[in-house]
């Protein structure tokens, strides 16, 4: 029974991409829709999202960051003022022309990004030290014009939260954007159970119109590399194109240092690639819109389907929790919850209920236990979707470290690409290096991690050019 | 010293366009923004915004309406699709004509409204009449081409939450819609401190598709009227067209019925322009983003700030609670508080400590009195602050009740229709006579309300013809 379902979706070996596609449409996240690479999102899908959106937002909101709210169009004037943003967005902006039945007099870009937005707020709301720092953020979507898209991972709308903020002094503004990493670092590790790695991206590979960009770097099961999460110390240059000054202590005038950052549904993009297995989608515990399914067996049986609602209730104080009283076959609900992935389903039958017990399955590793069905159960379950959650992760770390390697030799750095997975190499700092290893290998320079760059690298060499090195990248192919 | 700050805003009864503008500025609730039509909300603007977001999400989850997300985007061909729906949207949309540096080959809408969008994916998702109910809503932005905008009340783009249901019937479908209505009415009432008049819109009020709207309707301090809230039964108008079907218990194949629905930023503009006085905004207690702030007098001294943070820390568990520590002078800390409509300022000094106890002064009537600074004050606050809401929804009903006439008179109409209000007239059911009205007065029919429904109009003659009358009408001038 249960492998017949199984065939409903390609395995990931077979073919990664459609196992994907797969997952996305069978677990009900998205719905294609008329419009070329913009997704519905359906209730599940939105739910993963708004649970992030909880968290990061609780997260934000405690360490004093506003929410407000820019228009999501911007004059085409505004956006040309800051010269590297421009040139990073024009070809992918969405331009409105006509209002109604008039064309309009300056076109209108919907945002791909409201660098532009803030800093002409900004200017009108700073004004002293005293204004400094101002801690923005706000939940919206934008638009950028993508040839290739897929759910979540790359769309022509996609969702997230963009930070904002503006600091007297650079180092503020790194602390502030070296902070933020670390949060999302958080959310993926603690949350997510993604494990990252944190570094800085070369110059190449940059936000248009930063001056440093952090990152937050992540392996999928088929090893190519995803940017979960990035944070952007802006330096000068926006506030310096917008004049966003302030008097300083010794009445001087003085330009800010600005910060961006996002956490988008890219992010569960990355949940489904991390986790999934060849049954379905696997939610870590912490995120999942449903963490247990209660599944009645016999539910025509007297008393069996009172005794799954009393146990929902009992559950309800503590979790998400459904029960499937369909009119469908208990196998064929098993089948559902690992399809859509929910970490722990709880049977109860006329048996159980004699034996004062349920069976517990958890979705990671479809292991069954029995539990007593009494008020431990609630402390039982949670001890349960620790483990699970830990479990989840050091699986992910595991196949990440595993997929990782450190090596200065040129082949084995191309053959270790083509495998998939982070090769840890030595460059020189040329661009033209890293456009090299990108037309030989299609590997990108992902980040020079935190840990990596007090490395000594006297006597290392450029892993493309034999040159002198001058970091320790990680490089892989990327999503 | 209160007196000179007063004068920085213009009073109600000197200009009531003005004051609104400088109350949604001082109170700084919006920021303008270089695209026409578009606001800035600032953090206490989008802070009321995201307190009504969390409300009616709650009640909405409560009811089984789960959270999805359409494309902002439609392709043209879709909205062509509802006849009624392109002729009332067409003229105030926004096209989006290039992506990039490429024209494309349909015009895509900014989304002015979803029920196309919907309606695809609905035909994709229903099939059978057990996957009815759906009672699905979304949190977004919409953008409509508007040639006079003023913050909150018409915007080009506004925020909303939009409702899409589908369901096995009409009454169904009706019970939602009327249902919603009465959520919306609560929310207004006991959350905004809004009286509204519930009812049904006539034939030419109606939303673009739909069969029935109904609508709360509520009056202003200048006695305009403001359609609040509304709730729109759409029949089979859209399943027809987009050919959402269902096999019915019968096997039998039939179009389903639907409902839209939407609370909107324009009601943050209702709160304001019911409650503000001359001093300010007058926010109601259970909406506001700080429902307190406390005010140290002598800050300076030994001992104040210290209390005042724990007094802080006290009162945060149970409301939002703020203390003013710059370095201003209490008077212009005051005159703050007031300006931006915080329910309730606590005023704590060296004398008060001594004496243990505080000065509270309330927003809505300013008055000052001295409480006990103990365990009790969080409960004796908690009373103030429902003394407050049912005050200020009080003073709002009986302006609301003292502005509204019952007459059959055509010269009192048309003298109390200038004067500011609601004139409930009798209305023969023709859209010559409302045109006329509208023409004469600037008055248009705001509902049918629910309580004048089944009057017996018999002996009714139409306040514009004469002829005879079939409804009685709340008449208003309108924002």
């Amino acid at each position: 029974m249960s492998k017949e379902f199984v065939k409903e979706i390609t395995t990931r070996d077979e073919d990664f991409a459609q196992w994907y596609t797969d997952i996305v449409l069978k677990a009900e996240l998205c719905d294609y829709s008329s419009v070329k690479g913009c997704m519905v999102l359906r209730p599940t899908g939105y739910a993963l999202w708004e649970n992030i959106q909880k968290i990061v937002d609780e997260r934000l909101k405690k360490t004093e960051h506003e929410n407000v709210m820019m228009p999501m169009l911007i004059p085409e004037h505004l956006l040309l003022k800051e010269a590297e943003h421009v040139e990073g967005f024009a070809p992918e902006v969405a331009w409105v022309t006509h209002g109604g039945n008039n064309e309009l007099q300056e076109r209108l870009a919907i945002r791909p990004t409201s660098e532009v937005m803030f800093a002409e707020h900004f200017k009108n709301v700073i004004h002293s030290y005293r204004d400094l720092p101002k801690l923005y953020n706000q939940w919206v979507s934008v638009v950028r014009w993508e040839k290739n898209t897929r759910p979540f991972l790359r769309t022509t709308e996609f969702f997230w939260q963009e930070g904002h903020t503006c600091h007297n002094g650079y180092e503020d503004a790194d602390r502030e954007a070296r902070e933020i990493l670390e949060m999302y670092k958080d959310v993926c590790e603690n949350i997510l159970a993604i494990p990252v790695v944190r570094g800085v991206k070369t110059e190449s590979e940059r936000f248009a119109g930063a001056v440093h960009t952090y990152t937050n770097e992540t392996l999928m099961y088929d090893g190519k590399a995803l940017q979960i999460t990035t944070s952007h110390h802006l330096g000068q240059n926006f506030s310096e194109a917008f004049d966003i000054t302030f008097l300083n202590k010794e009445g001087k005038k003085e330009a800010v240092h600005q910060t961006s950052w996002a956490i988008t549904t890219r992010s569960i993009g990355g949940m489904i690639m991390v986790h999934g297995d060849d049954r379905g989608l696997v939610m870590p515990p912490r995120i999942a819109p449903t963490q247990i399914m209660i599944v009645p067996i016999a539910q025509h049986k007297d008393g069996v389907l009172d005794k799954a609602f009393d146990l929902k209730e009992q559950l309800s104080a503590d979790f998400k929790v459904k029960v499937d009283d369909s009119d469908k076959q208990p196998g064929w609900k098993f089948n559902d919850c690992e399809m859509k992935g929910i970490p722990v389903r709880i049977e109860i039958g006329p048996r159980d209920i004699e034996n004062n017990e349920v069976v517990v399955v958890r979705r990671d590793t479809l292991e069954k236990v029995t539990m007593t069905l009494d008020e431990s159960l609630n402390d039982n379950i949670a001890a349960l979707m620790d483990e699970i959650h830990d479990n989840m992760f050091e699986q992910a770390k595991k196949r990440a470290d595993d997929k990782t390697l450190e090596t200065e030799d040129k082949d084995e750095f191309a053959a270790h690409i083509k495998e998939g997975g982070f090769a840890i190499s030595p460059w020189c700092g040329e661009e033209s290096c890293e456009e090299k290893i990108k037309e030989n290998t299609m590997a990108t320079s992902r980040c020079m991690s935190f840990e990596n760059l007090d490395k000594d690298m006297s006597d290392k060499k450029c892993i493309c050019c034999g040159g002198q090195a001058k970091h320790l990248v990680h490089w892989a192919r990327a999503y």
